[in-house]
């Protein structure tokens, strides 16, 4: 890849990366309905975003649409998918094989979407050696030659928070690249590293706080 | 309750809710390491938030730190717990028990937050009438009844795109108040309904991109 195509790739903006995968979900939801065209008007008024913003989004993929009719939606789904990274699979290891942790092993929905956690580590020995989906969970002693085998670039952090920290700086120096936390712990980690926080907890205390004060 | 509190309660920005569980989860932490008092300043370098933040943020909860030593651990603990809901149960239903939605029944840590998923809904014949760690799972259509019965606040949304939409609509008028959205669908709802959006599909975008990006 040139650098020119180094410096697009980290040019799009987060919050663009973020939207892109509702404008795939609706896309992909009016292609079943049998729509063949779509224009940014139509994506932003069902997704409730400025159409100005829609179109600037999209800008950043290649595609173009049509005066008029829009973009072609199966090209448009194509484009997205490949861009979104979601047509190629994406190694992960999963740390911490607790309640969460093996829910997560268990739900095979993000293999459709470019995630694919080929083992799972914990230190508990009622877990370590046992499979869940075909998916094996090792002993975390057994990283770094697991990383040597099947170099995984994700970590997925389900471990307890008393943990988290722990288990994060042992999965970089393992040369993961990517930390998926799903603990309620905020973890520290080198500028170099990509870190997503799945707030639960917050999304939580945000619906209950909001209920109490409405029914009250 | 009064109309005073009401406010107060309506009062506590987003972003605050959002931060809140950090703090908690850090001053846990803390409290198994032995520790007995916390300063908003020792906080706030833990998590990367500035100290006048988390003493903002703090300032919403009923408690009072002492000049010098802090905040009581203990007592910061469970007030924290206490204002942002996780000591009482919210019963919630799930709709769509697919591999994420059965994943998400099985997990049993969201009790300990709070959130009690007291039943499952679907359409399909060979999940409806099954259970999942005594939950069971109702066929759509026994919405209503079921709501009659077990009055849940909260609905979690686990089905199809293509369903997204149409299960939002029925679950609202069932009487559920808040809707915590798995599908990587934007839900349209009305403005008296609280929704919080899981966005795994955005995470997902974000690490893929930002990693192909690092490593060509």
């Amino acid at each position: 890849m040139a650098n020119d195509d180094i410096k697009q790739l980290w040019k799009v903006p987060e919050p663009t990366l973020r939207r892109l995968p509702w404008y795939l979900a609706f896309v992909k939801l009016m292609k079943t309905k049998g729509e063949t065209f779509i224009s940014s008007t139509q994506i932003a008024k069902e997704i409730s975003v400025g159409p100005s913003q829609v179109a600037k989004d999209l800008s950043f993929v290649q595609i173009t649409g049509k005066t008029r009719v829009g973009y072609e939606i199966d090209t448009l789904v194509n484009v997205l998918e490949e861009f979104l990274g979601f047509t190629v699979q994406h190694k992960a290891f999963l740390f911490g094989v607790g309640s969460l942790g093996a829910a997560l092993l268990h739900d095979k929905g993000l293999d459709q979407y470019g995630l694919e956690i080929v083992a799972g580590f914990d230190i508990k020995p009622d877990v370590v050696g046992t499979t869940i989906r075909n998916i094996p969970v090792y002993h975390l002693s057994e990283l770094p030659a697991w990383q040597k085998e099947l170099g995984a670039t994700i970590g997925i952090l389900t471990v307890p928070v008393e943990r988290a920290q722990e288990v994060t700086d042992w999965l970089i120096e393992s040369g993961i690249k990517a930390v998926w936390n799903f603990t309620p712990f905020r973890i520290r980690i080198p500028k170099n590293i990509v870190v997503q926080n799945i707030s639960m907890y917050a999304h939580l205390a945000v619906m209950f706080n909001r209920l109490n004060s409405s029914q009250k």
